[in-house]
């Protein structure tokens, strides 16, 4: 029987929009976010506010929580008035949060004991995916569960890939943050030489752009940085809180990450500026800075 | 008056389909290369054939280059039977090796002094790029030649930018390297994470490609390298031919690349293993190496 | 008045001939480990049994221990039958295990609240350092607590440095684990280029070590490495939990380490291999299996 | 029959001290310098001018060079006027200059074809060394040409080991600057967190160097940058040159180096700045300028 009633818990910069979606998609839609301020806009447009996660996940078949770290996932999901106090038997939470592949199977486990299916289901895509409905979606947690709740990512996301079970949607997100690290590394690195050549980084980005070395980096945030513009986007604290996992991860898979880590160090450069706040695309003043500019 | 009359010195992997395409777009072109074998597809297909580059030059109104490295181009350009001695002023060089910027400024110097214009123009975008005639060129010299010579130009690649006098072109060429190098860097600790913490790489690379952490690297060659298909593409060699005209045109202008001078050692490590052959795409291999498979 | 009675938690391969040479010292020494049998050599040697940590205290006027990570500290500290509950008002406590700067003034305000003063005083010299009483002491704390163990450290160790407040000395200790670290991998990188450039090893680390280029490091541990011996001196499981502690610290301080990040992930490829229990000059074979030997 | 006659060809820093050393040691010196005003001193002091490196060859039964480069070391050796247009056939040239192990083999066989042997025997130990005659000397050559040369090596240093054929002695001076130069970040890194962790750096060093973790770089220059002198000792740009010969060589053997390939781009962040002719104490200054001071 199709899903029909769906909560959502934490409704921040990718929350929210993410939970407008569900509403345009039909759904019934009950929310809850810690400073209640945040709930307005949503009630407005439709949606029904609860007191405590809790009672999101006893309305809904399917309860979505979108929160910062691998604590809050833990306080929302399994805390005093989380959606394990809540969710009937046969019902289902997605996690859409960043934390530890750990954590996920923990809560994942701790639900399944209560007859409640857990997926990990970590998103990319930034603001602008969740306002247009096109993030990826990256989901871990057992196949059946998954395919049940594919109506429901769908009106979120648009690449939507069932990656293995509790904890592999996490790892994938992992994946997500080395790369995208690394990525904007390579932009950074190519800006510096540009710079320090004495050719317009502008030109070089639109070429290289368009070759066998275009990343989604290149084309939408070196451009940003270029430009003076380090308006988040994904902002440096985030990204080095999502580095630490993975680089505990590797620490604990014994996984060698020379590159990523050396990309980690580099984003602590622009936090010892004070400029933690800013966006992602700021790492390459860390390599604008090294070369004496 | 519009240019009819085209040379190509370097019928290769790149030059060959390079030439053909001037063909297919209408150009008279003559054609010359080390080997005399490659030359023939080409004078079937209706190129004429030269007994050297000065040759070549003198029956052309611009002449191209495609070789392998800044040796190569000294002496196609400037060497006995070169270019200088053919080409009539007024007439224009374009070479489309990546060589150093200090050789393609040496060269359109001296080229300069007998009335000919020079373009330092690399490609980006491989054999296939090459074939289909989608090439990104990024052009060095002056404006009025690099205008003069846009239809040329056209018929071989589809994003063209002009990006500064001459060198720009080689300079901007080392930044799609340096991009390049550490886009596979990113696929290849991506990979590895995915592998060690017992995730299909092929689904992670499939999710990841779709949202701010993909790249063309992650598109096309990673997911080769995971399914343990290294032909080549573009050559470990070659590639670290090109990473040292990077790093030392970084040690010339001061420039720090820590993460650039990573991936130039990890692919020394394929090297070593007697893989130079191979195709980018086994640095993967490097990081799976380190990390015990 | 002079110090007489020194207790001691955790005899391991450090503890053990510490506390033996605060016994050849002259002091009244009682001790306790959690496995009892450890501690059957020190009582025939003169040492004191006790019941637990709070125990020890009860009997003595400076306690010392020497674990293994920060939760041992705070559990033998702070917990139950700790340290705290058996020390006496104007007692000391000197902890000498290598644990986070953050758990050390944490524990350091618990105790003090109690009247209890506490030294941070981490070791560097190993278990031949231990034996013979020469090992480099970095100690945080007040400097009257400090001035007053003097004579109690002087009995273990040689180069004894008040380094600063509490926690200080924990700092100090992972600059030594961070110039530690990288001496290693000095030595792996110098043998590395030796091998692969037909030089013995050998005979390099003989002359590189009497020069401008020697280090304990190159001179003590690399030689064991070139000739197969990979017993520990420290295990890299124990560098590797050090190493995250300074990575840690880097976090928090926002301090850009590169070098000591690459050097962790190196001895990640260690610990992929199954050889996290063998001695850190195994560093050398991370840099050997990157270049294919 | 014991060597007497000893020739001597660039006076500078290290050359200098060096012949006066021989002359001390009662050998007769013939001596060359590119800039005569340097000769004056030693022909003072008991050495005889000559008006070329063939003249101070045509005198000698064992002539020494200590120059910059490889390019000096030709021109010296083979060019005009050089040593291999004055040396009797079964004298010998022994070089101390820091080269390509490549550019030493080549000289050794173009003068053995004249029946001249050659040793390459590069230093470690600075000006201070040069002066004490305290330097270490790392010879390759054939073993009866090394043992014929040892009382003249033994007049300018003290530990002086054959290490192989020719070519080796500069592999191990290279080696010696992969360790001296990691030693170098070693020290700026512990630098690095000490200051940002409020602990003072000299009291750091002070204990840091009495255990595992230390060296001569620990003792010798990381306390001058530390209190702001940067005199050189051995200035980046030379240690830059090195270090490029390093990184060749490990290109051309396939040996992976990345952690000097990252202390060799943090030099580039100090010439960045202008500061090519500092000591290379400053790289400590790099890692500080990365975390913002």
């Amino acid at each position: 029987m199709a899903i029909t009633r769906v909560g959502f818990v934490g409704l921040g910069i990718m929350g929210a929009p993410m939970a407008a979606n569900l509403l345009r998609a039909g759904f019934i839609v009950t929310v809850w976010n810690r400073s209640p301020s945040r709930t307005q806009p949503l009630v407005e447009a439709g949606a029904v506010g609860a007191d405590s996660p809790a009672d999101v996940a006893a309305a809904s078949e399917v309860t979505i929580s979108c929160v910062t770290n691998s604590g809050d996932v833990e306080e929302v999901a399994l805390g005093p008035g989380g959606v394990i106090e809540g969710a009937a038997p046969g019902s289902v939470y997605i996690d859409c949060s960043t934390i530890s592949p750990e954590t996920a199977r923990k809560v994942a486990a701790a639900l399944q004991a209560k007859g409640v299916a857990m997926l990990d289901a970590p998103v990319s895509g930034g603001d602008v995916g969740a306002q247009a409905g096109t993030l990826a979606i990256m989901a871990g947690g057992d196949a059946a569960t998954f395919e049940r709740c594919l109506p429901v990512l769908q009106a979120m996301g648009k690449t939507i890939v069932h990656v293995g079970p509790n904890g592999a949607g996490q790892v994938v997100k992992l994946c997500n943050q080395i790369a995208g690290g690394l990525n904007l590394l390579a932009a950074a690195e190519a800006v510096g030489l540009a710079r320090r050549a004495g050719v317009d980084p502008e030109k070089m980005l639109e070429v290289v752009s368009a070759g066998a070395a275009g990343s989604w980096m290149l084309s939408n945030l070196a451009p940003r940085a270029v430009r003076g513009d380090y308006t988040p986007g994904f902002m440096v604290d985030l990204m080095q809180k999502d580095l630490r996992l993975v680089l505990d991860a590797a620490h604990e898979t014994h996984t060698p990450l020379p590159g990523t880590a050396l990309v980690s160090q580099l984003f602590q450069s622009i936090q010892a500026d004070g400029r933690g706040r800013d966006g992602t695309q700021s790492l390459i003043d860390a390599i604008a800075k090294l070369g004496g500019r």
